[in-house]
């Protein structure tokens, strides 16, 4: 049951935290955008504490790790503490296509989850924009060079760019599954037209600006790390940035609100603060340095959740976020469930919307110790890089007694600093009482954050630390990636942290290798490069950048009653 | 020069208009949403009166009719009376493209004008999101009725749709100039990437759902005309929509914040509700019922534009939006400048962004005499819809007074109820002061719209009627518009209006034919349906739905400055 009647105000979440009004630009009674100038008025206050929240190799089952970002806030609140979470936004395809939306859940959920689901103030729309406009730019400029020829440049007093129509590495994005969209031919008309060329889209999520937007410090820094983005490649190999295009400018103007984070509140009226929404793949996968410092100004403690497993986005937390930003967690957070963990044991094969197998919902201690395997990798991975973990273990009905107790000797066991049965779906923030307390104390514990290279390490060494991170004998590199490697060094470039895009469906980067995979190799196809992120891109195995709709999508369901509210959006 | 320090809280206008709170969802300082709702709790208030502002035959000097309906709507507030704008919202594309915002400008400008240009409140974002819902819901049935084959209903329990791949009449949209979009190939990857077919993205303001934002009279009439929308064609030739797709509630839900009108203000803090943008010659090129509604029951006085010559926007405004809405107009302004007349002689042809010939800045009554019987044509043809019609001269520093003498003189021998200079670029509300009284008393003059064709006339004959108040001899049908009318009648939507493609730059169909052409015949290629927002487009001539940038595109200029304000945006 979602209770709607407990929302207030936006504008008095905001006073209530101590946010200056002039700082709060509402959209509608519920949402505010926060200007980020609050940081320059706000940067002698103390700093709060950031608490990150990762999960154990994710399932179709779900893990909960958006519920129990969210209900730990509230934890924190309810024993008294000023909290903020800090989540990413959701992209409308998957609200539209099969897996919903992101807003939490139960009494650990953000509301109006329509708002947060939809629309919300238009910052990934406005990254759909400044992406495409830039797409557009680079076909005119390629158009109008070929029809101008060497009249071009005393026509239009622009030098040449020549761009290499079969090296252009900026696709273009939307906000929906679809999969006609992946491989296209633009330009087909011919004559005025455009210049014919295969081309595609990828889901705004996977844009380089998601990604910047979500690492840029401020708006100047934004400005700087969009004029260097790579957008392809010259007749003679060099990079054609979106500064040499002179289209960086409009693409800032574009994103001038979307970099101010937006504040909403949870079923508890805990703030929430949504801002970016890139991959953990093909990206770093954790919401803004913006949001987090803005929210570490204001509260006792930041709840930050990162995407998929600890090999994905908390890897990427520590090696991108941390490394560029210096925004430093103060624990770690392992969200793990008992069905997610017998899933895990690698003894079934299972597939969204498909039956579960009826063993994973009955109380089986002996599957269970099997798929803990995985979960002690996660303790094991989160603390390496120098961090106290706290495994929560969010509750389902189902789940026995004995299987709690056994997985809360076990996490300790296997050294996590405690381990919490969290129960935030049906009880919001008594629900993650205990754990609150738990984190507390983590977070006083003495830490010191370790990464697991330095920058001037050379990329393969880099690449090869990462891998057996995973558990690989080793990375085996293409001709493709080695020759990637040496054009990232003659651009200087290998200074950059590594940003792996592999399957987050196991540790390693094949996803039928279950549990914690052993005595196996990674292979690197290739490498590119995300100049403005500020990251190199290695990947190990074919990355979805564009989802499909299924047979049944949500759309279906999706639609106003009567009254005009909407239905079916989950 | 801008008086940006003039700009009072949205919320305050909001205010003195009497729009109780609880209808104004702030979006930013300057911004706010008004929840259409309002009017229902307005209903039985005395209405106001809605002035319809049109242009002669635009040229590429432009006319200034955003500019002279905002500052009639300020020369209305000078004397005393209430006053509303409702106007079109600008599109991104031409925002980066070459035409630039459509703000107004000077004194009679939208604040701030950077919003107004630029994402507003998202709604055209919306629509595009809506739009290309249905093309990704389209193209994944497709692929997996043909994956399928006969096994698609067992599999899914849903009946097949039969779409044929070339008759699927819902192209993609974007909302940029981007000329590699117009004519694409999707599905170009093979097996799991779709089906191969050829596609196009068109900009988003010549979207079916703009025209249907701009004449839904609630959220479920807009939610029926959706449901209405024909997508495709089946291979037994019968027509998709978007109800049988599924796709309509989804799409409507997408559009749920968009169908509430945007509160600004002008520079001198006169009201202006803006929403939708729909085209006027694919559309029907006017401003949105919901707006007009809202600020007929909010002001005295009511100024709408419509877009291009009277031939076109206002022409629909009649056939279409009263048709269909019952928004009755009390009068039309017309507004000419003593350059475009003189353009409109047809004795030059002035490219944009090319030298002006010196003749038309130059004092010269006799070319501005053969011009202005272009002037003349749009008179009589606003007072052949049974309204009086007042001329408004945008006066530009080089105009004469013995030209703005002869020109008020011969606008009334030529049927105009009054003519008179504007100066509310320069001069704001004073500016249209005399203007104003003009126009107050044409709207206290008995009038009755006429309308030139009943609903019921068949389709052939409401073209031949439409092309003969042209000044066209005839309009001769293609074997193939013969063959659509055949169709449109099976399918018993004859009864819909017209909404006649052409080109807006001749009163004819050929953009060749200046001032006012006689003797000529229109050619009518093909007719298509708009069933959701309906009427039937009639194509006299190519339209072109994707601009493209040139090679000096106004995005080179826009750009963030060292305090992070943006500029290089007009």
């Amino acid at each position: 049951m979602r209770i709607t009647m407990s929302l207030r105000p936006i504008t008095e979440i905001a006073e209530q935290y101590n946010i200056p009004e002039q700082y709060v630009l509402p959209y509608g009674k519920h949402v505010a955008k926060i200007d980020l100038s609050i940081l320059k008025s706000n940067q002698n206050k103390p700093k709060g504490k950031l608490i990150l929240v990762t999960a154990i190799t994710p399932t179709p089952l779900g893990e909960g790790k958006t519920v129990n970002t969210i209900g730990l806030s509230e934890g924190l609140n309810y024993i008294g503490k000023t909290a903020i979470a800090c989540i990413r936004q959701p992209s409308l395809g998957p609200v539209f296509g099969v897996k919903g939306g992101a807003a939490g859940g139960g009494q650990a959920e953000v509301l109006p989850m329509e708002t947060l689901n939809l629309h919300l103030t238009g910052d990934i729309h406005a990254i759909t924009a400044a992406h495409d406009l830039a797409s557009a730019a680079l076909d005119a400029r390629l158009y109008h060079e070929e029809r101008l020829g060497d009249e071009f440049t005393a026509q239009t007093g622009l030098q040449r760019l020549n761009i290499d129509v079969n090296r252009i590495v900026w696709k273009r994005v939307i906000d929906h599954n679809d999969r006609a969209l992946r491989h296209i031919n633009v330009g087909v008309g011919g004559g005025v037209n455009g210049i014919e060329r295969r081309d595609g889209f990828e889901i705004t999520a996977a844009s380089e600006l998601m990604a910047i937007l979500a690492l840029a410090s401020d708006l100047h820094d934004m400005r700087a790390r969009i004029g260097r983005i790579i957008l392809a490649y010259n007749t003679q190999g060099e990079p054609i940035t979106a500064e040499q295009l002179e289209v960086a400018g409009a693409m800032t103007v574009l994103l001038k609100n979307a970099i101010n984070p937006n504040l909403m509140q949870t079923v508890e009226q805990t703030p929430v603060l949504i801002h970016a929404g890139p991959f953990a793949n093909i990206a770093h996968g954790n919401s803004s340095v913006i949001a987090d410092r803005i929210a570490l100004q204001l509260a006792d403690y930041v709840i930050t959740e990162a995407g998929f497993g600890s090999d994905m986005g908390m890897e990427k937390f520590f090696n991108i976020k941390y490394r560029q930003a210096g925004i430093k967690a103060s624990c770690v957070v392992l969200v793990a469930t008992v069905r997610s963990l017998k899933s895990n044991s690698g003894k079934y094969n299972i597939k969204p919307g498909q039956a579960i197998p009826k063993e994973i919902s009955e109380s089986n201690v002996e599957l269970l110790e099997i798929g803990a395997a995985n979960l002690a990798w996660h303790i094991n991975n989160a603390k390496s890089y120098g961090l106290q973990v706290i495994v929560a273990i969010n509750r389902f009905p189902h789940d026995s007694d004995e299987e709690l107790a056994f997985l809360q000797k076990y996490a300790i066991e296997h050294g996590a600093f405690a381990c919490e049965v969290s129960e935030v779906f049906t009880q919001g923030g008594k629900g993650a009482e205990k754990l609150a307390h738990h984190v507390i104390k983590a977070c006083d514990a003495p830490s010191e954050i370790k990464l697991p290279y330095p920058d001037n390490m050379p990329l393969i060494d880099k690449i090869q630390t990462m891998v057996k991170k995973y558990g690989a004998n080793k990375a085996n590199l293409s001709e493709k990636a080695l020759e990637n490697i040496k054009e990232i060094q003659a651009l200087k470039l290998d200074h950059l942290p590594l940003c792996i895009a592999k399957t987050p469906m196991s540790i390693s980067a094949d996803a039928n290798l279950k549990n914690v995979p052993t005595d196996f190799d990674v292979d690197i196809s290739h490498l590119a490069i995300s100049a403005g992120a500020g990251f190199i891109r290695v990947y190990a195995g074919n990355v979805m950048t564009m989802p499909g709709l299924g047979t049944n999508p949500a759309y279906r369901q999706i639609d106003i009653d009567k009254d005009g509210n909407i239905v079916g959006l989950s």
